[in-house]
């Protein structure tokens, strides 16, 4: 299997960047197997995701590229990544009672259907210790009560973030809202999942009020995490079709499925660097 | 092709409904072609959708097969309905600016593909008319400006639901709202479409809330009238795929073609007796 | 969680057949909470399966039931089965190299998501043996490399359907052809999956030939082992979009998942009874 | 609105032909809005699609574009096009018996759904003649009854393509096949559309055999026109799910539906340079 590199980069947009691009890739002695751009029109900024191979030497490649790109790193004032492809995300799972998020994460981890590596599942509650000992990944339980866990719990994360170089912190139904505090430090890498509904339900116990409204479609949000519940920036979301027939039991549990799977997917793109912030929205490059 | 006729009905849940109704049938000479039921758990009510033939003597068996029922139906307290297949729904259209739903309607009803008879679209602008006249429906302007207005061009639908004996409604984004008058005269038999989101939108331009917050999902909900403004009995939803180059304008032009989408099953739907009530829900048999 | 029973039954069409079960049941004491029926032009068959509670005495009802049942079993001389809903299908897995389906359907058994009981993988080869252990099921291993030994792990099949009361038999990408006397004893009771496309491509490497056609759509077929190799009634078909961009190897990646789908939506569905044979065609109540 | 132009190119890869592209692009004053591209492992080609604004004077920038891409097109050999967005197609549609191709197709025109110009419907038989009218094309007849009859009706799809300079050729359910000579003078400009089974089904009323078999998906394939009968480059697949209780005619009808999308969608990316060749695949840049 030939190695490969994956590029992302953001800035102002204007005339030249790719041309500027591609001549740093040229100069290294790079290939472009796949690239994706995106100019957007709210923000005026510029975004580019390219798949290269080297077309010899592997083995300084990267070294090579990074140096031909600073010179145009700089010109543009770019924000940009640099990865091999196939890098294992190192990924921290936080969960709560429910367990079918993490159940699916580890379990593509451990098929790798999933290109994440989890050296821990940290919960408020202790469900899902059972199933992080059946994959092998290790669980940690910290209660929250009151103010004082609650904050014990949020300082473990950030030691666990710092300890394990975490690359993405995953809410895999993990019921706490975050500190304004924590957000921030956890922006642009911490992913929320959550149900979803046409038209929206505020309040307790939403599969109830969307069987009472007799709703035929019942999805899932995922968004990264930011100070406004529920509002950050949205990765990915998807639906599935129910019927009169569904009682409010069943809706959650075909809504749960569907979360899974929607975390699962914005899990991977996050993975594959195919996530961009542009300011409360995303560019996807699939 | 052989005759055939649906019955729909309605009643308090309890044993031996479905032998009383079948016992019916068996007495007229009718056989069974397709057949659901169904109990709501919520209001304690049973459902039931059956279509029939005529094992001899077709051309009495409708008269015969009431004769039979009657006393079932009074046993049972049921709302009941039997109609021949194939029956073209007389159906009337209002209209506003935007012709994306009238379009579709009568482009399907022309092309046999929805068993609906439109003879007049009615509207507060003079935008549809063109599209009427091609496709050879009756076209009738009334301004809606203020109070006054509104309740001629409200007097007129009940005038041409008489006249015309209409059996549905249908708001094809008619941008006006019903007075709760005629919302009860029109109850179950007048359906609206809108648009839809998650997580949903209020205010003006929608679409362009949806762009901001970057949403991937966009949708469209056709539901029953009521005089809570979108919040009467869904009877279909449907969402489509959308991503982050797509601005406002073409989020709208995508949401549109949803719309007529989702409209054009809920009308097909209730023209073939597959959309029954159930308090505040529905029961859908396809 | 109130008892519950599904009733399957086929026979002859004709008027008055629902009558006389709705009869049974309502002298039974009990009551229907879901129905389908299916009258087949093809072959003149009746299908029906209905799901029933007891009104009252829940304990004593199956046998209420089956003998107010017989009377019209044998007047319709129905094939008919009557199972509580619930029960976890004994299911016996055969495997070859690939794991996919294996794994899926192991999986879904630990999350309770299938209603199977799987007491023995049985392979020709031994790559499912981890898997197995993983999931706490038993795994034999019998090679086959010529007729003497393909008849040993037939033998064994039908030793171990005997001994486990085998309800189905699961070829789990289980790359042998069935020898005609095994296919006929488990007529009805024995599934495959394998790869589908449009349009189909015959001989080896079929993903090759797909990738050299440029194929949009490639797919899975779920059905019944019959003599006539890959031609039995079929139970669930599915496809996935795939593009320009996917190398034979992706679509092959790609196939085996949406294999592991297909065949695990026709074995939920048979082991809730809902899947009838019709002639060379499945009866699917979903 | 502001102009923009689609440039598609293909060429043997290798390094350094999107910066040569972006060079000359930069040097013509121009912006990259929309970039997709693709290597070909298979073929070695190189395949890329822009879509470009100007900076500034749009009025000249197509010329300045093309003289600053010339030395670049013949530094690579490439093959390449460069339209302006939104140019209308000109469409020749032939047409047989089955209109519903040719309806959907002149209806989409009608209402800008697709960008095309249909200036004819050529039909060798004279059903689709009220439709034509109705939507404002001309229409004309050519039996097809013998060879020379043939010939005549080959004859004149040239002279149409050449007296209304033809992009594209639509055999929107025309049953006849083409000679080699003129699948030939129309390689890459002529699509067809047919339908699509898993499996594949040989001979006469394929929806019969599919009936029979109790197919669960139906399907509807586009391609190009080549000498081999249904054998050219896909552009477009596309299924749908059927069930037991669909009758053959049932089956042709919800098959002719996804025919007629199946095309319209192929015939939309034709026409915005969205489908390029790779030898017998196509790249499709969506």
């Amino acid at each position: 299997m030939q190695k490969s590199w994956v590029l992302t980069l953001k800035c102002v947009d204007g005339p030249g960047i790719v041309h500027a691009v591609s001549g740093a890739l040229v100069a290294a002695g790079g290939n472009i197997e796949e690239s994706q751009q995106f100019a957007s029109l709210d923000t005026g900024s510029f975004f580019m995701r390219i798949e290269v191979t080297a077309v010899a030497q592997p083995e300084t490649f990267e070294a090579r590229f990074k140096e031909c790109l600073m010179p145009v790193v700089n010109r543009y004032s770019m924000q940009w990544s640099l990865t091999e492809s196939g890098h294992k995300l190192r990924t921290l799972l936080l969960a709560s009672k429910a367990t079918h998020c993490v159940n699916d994460l580890l379990y593509r981890q451990r098929n790798e259907q999933l290109p994440i590596d989890v050296p821990l599942v940290l919960s408020n509650h202790t469900v899902a210790s059972d199933l992080a000992a059946f994959y092998g990944v290790p669980f940690e339980h910290i209660p929250v009560v009151d103010q004082e866990s609650k904050q014990r719990f949020e300082d473990r994360i950030l030691e666990v973030v710092e300890e394990h170089d975490i690359e993405l912190v995953v809410l895999a139904r993990y019921m706490q809202i975050l500190s304004p505090a924590l957000c921030e430090k956890l922006a642009g890498r911490a992913i929320n999942i959550h149900h979803s509904f046409l038209p929206g339900f505020k309040g307790a116990n939403p599969y109830r009020q969307a069987h009472a409204r007799g709703v035929k479609l019942i999805g899932a949000t995922a968004h990264f995490v930011t100070t406004d519940l529920d509002e950050g920036p949205i990765i990915e979301q998807d639906v599935v079709r129910v019927d009169h027939a569904s009682s409010p039991e069943k809706l959650q549990q075909i809504g749960q499925d569907r979360e899974a799977q929607t975390l699962r997917r914005a899990v991977g793109w996050f993975a594959e660097n195919r996530v961009l912030l542009d300011g409360n929205r995303t560019v996807i490059f699939q």
